[in-house]
């Protein structure tokens, strides 16, 4: 249970991860503990002492999702964090089947915000997301484009952004306000990925838009506002190569 | 308390509202409850029964800020809200102490995002506030002046601006990414304001700069980058009259 005055609750200040489990094997452990500290380097966090914490032992067969949140704590008045800060870790888990590819809408009603440093970490101020996520559903689809306040492209609601032009992959760069993914390195690290600012038209003359996350790894979108996308055999071969 | 799975906490997915009570009495609370209940209708979230809730009774002489939140409340999946939502309220009590007048630092490291319906109200993700405040603090100020990704004033972290400049006050709009304040309200209903988009530079040229919020009325600014403003009388008078 957290408690009422938490920061984490009350202002959203604090930051999270979400780690795939599969099969009771916790997949990239190391780089989401480094993510997490450079983020609290960021925001002027502590940053946790894993040696202290014991994070839940997940031994059932399938695939979960263990989210691993790291509050600001209770303390403080109003906004002004107390000196010093006690931050609390909890856990949250929940089953995480495979999802089909993907239907993308374009959010219209939110944009990302590219000069806030919360936009390239996952933050418990995550309401924007919520909000895109909330507008894609309104209108047929399962996950949405988000742009960013200088109208270019961003991310997904909950994934990064990828898509395949001339034969050549595509992505935001982090400075467009993107959260910098585990799996969107992973995928830059065993195939090349030109890092742009681009407009959401660019979108239009792609052969084929593609998500990463950690939970999911390649996800192929089968249609983006309403047009259909074929499958591309790329985005599967860069499925496999995430897989491993 | 609350619960670990709470989108209010995972994902700042909720509203708040923070009332002043002297001496027992709890003011504005209409004012607050409609302004929450036009969050709601923003978000995408149920308003509250206000007949089936028990607000938390003050009794003790002083002044408190009575801090209500109303969070999305636990399940869902992900960033997807549960069909139906089941929101919940909670309540947070903190002596609340008359500051004296502000000393304003203009944030760099972050911005308010105009674009998002969030920057105009209490959510419970308000870390870019946080941030602000943080930024303000390590400069010796004791509150931030807030700009929007276009570049324009927005507000303070936790108050809305206004300046008097050639007589008259002015405050930026709120399509500038400005939270639609209650002593905001009150203040353009007791004297002309104008709402504008002004660049910070406008600040420069000011007689006097003051903020407002919910728990201080009007609060006079002492000094804004490190250039002392002095005491202005139309301040006063606009103190006194939202003390009414």
């Amino acid at each position: 249970m957290i408690e009422d005055g938490d920061r984490g609750f009350t202002l959203g200040d604090g930051l999270f991860e979400t780690l795939l489990v599969e099969d009771g094997l916790v997949r990239r452990a190391q780089m989401h503990w480094d993510r997490l500290a450079a983020g609290c380097a960021v925001l002027g966090l502590p940053a946790p002492d894993w040696g202290a914490i014991a994070t839940p032992k997940l031994t059932e067969p399938g695939r979960f999702a263990l989210r691993v949140n790291w509050s600001a704590g209770s303390g403080g008045r109003g906004l002004d964090r107390p000196k010093p800060m006690r931050p609390q870790m909890s856990f949250v888990v929940a089953s995480s089947p495979l999802p089909g590819p993907a239907r993308l809408v374009t959010a219209s009603s939110v944009r990302r915000n590219a000069m806030s440093p919360a936009s390239r970490l996952k933050t418990l101020s995550y309401l924007d997301n919520v909000l895109a996520r909330e507008e894609a559903r309104a209108h047929g689809g399962d996950e949405a484009v988000m742009l960013n306040t200088d109208g270019n492209l961003a991310c997904a609601a909950a994934a990064n952004l990828f898509w395949i032009a001339e034969g050549r992959v595509f992505t935001p760069a982090l400075d467009c306000g993107v959260l910098a993914g585990i799996a969107r390195a992973q995928l830059m690290a065993a195939h090349p990925v030109q890092e742009v600012a681009a407009v959401r038209e660019a979108l239009d003359g792609a052969e084929a838009v593609f998500l990463t996350n950690s939970l999911v790894g390649v996800r192929a979108v089968a249609s983006l506002d309403g047009r259909a996308l074929a499958p591309h055999p790329l985005v599967g071969s860069l499925r496999a190569a995430l897989e491993l």
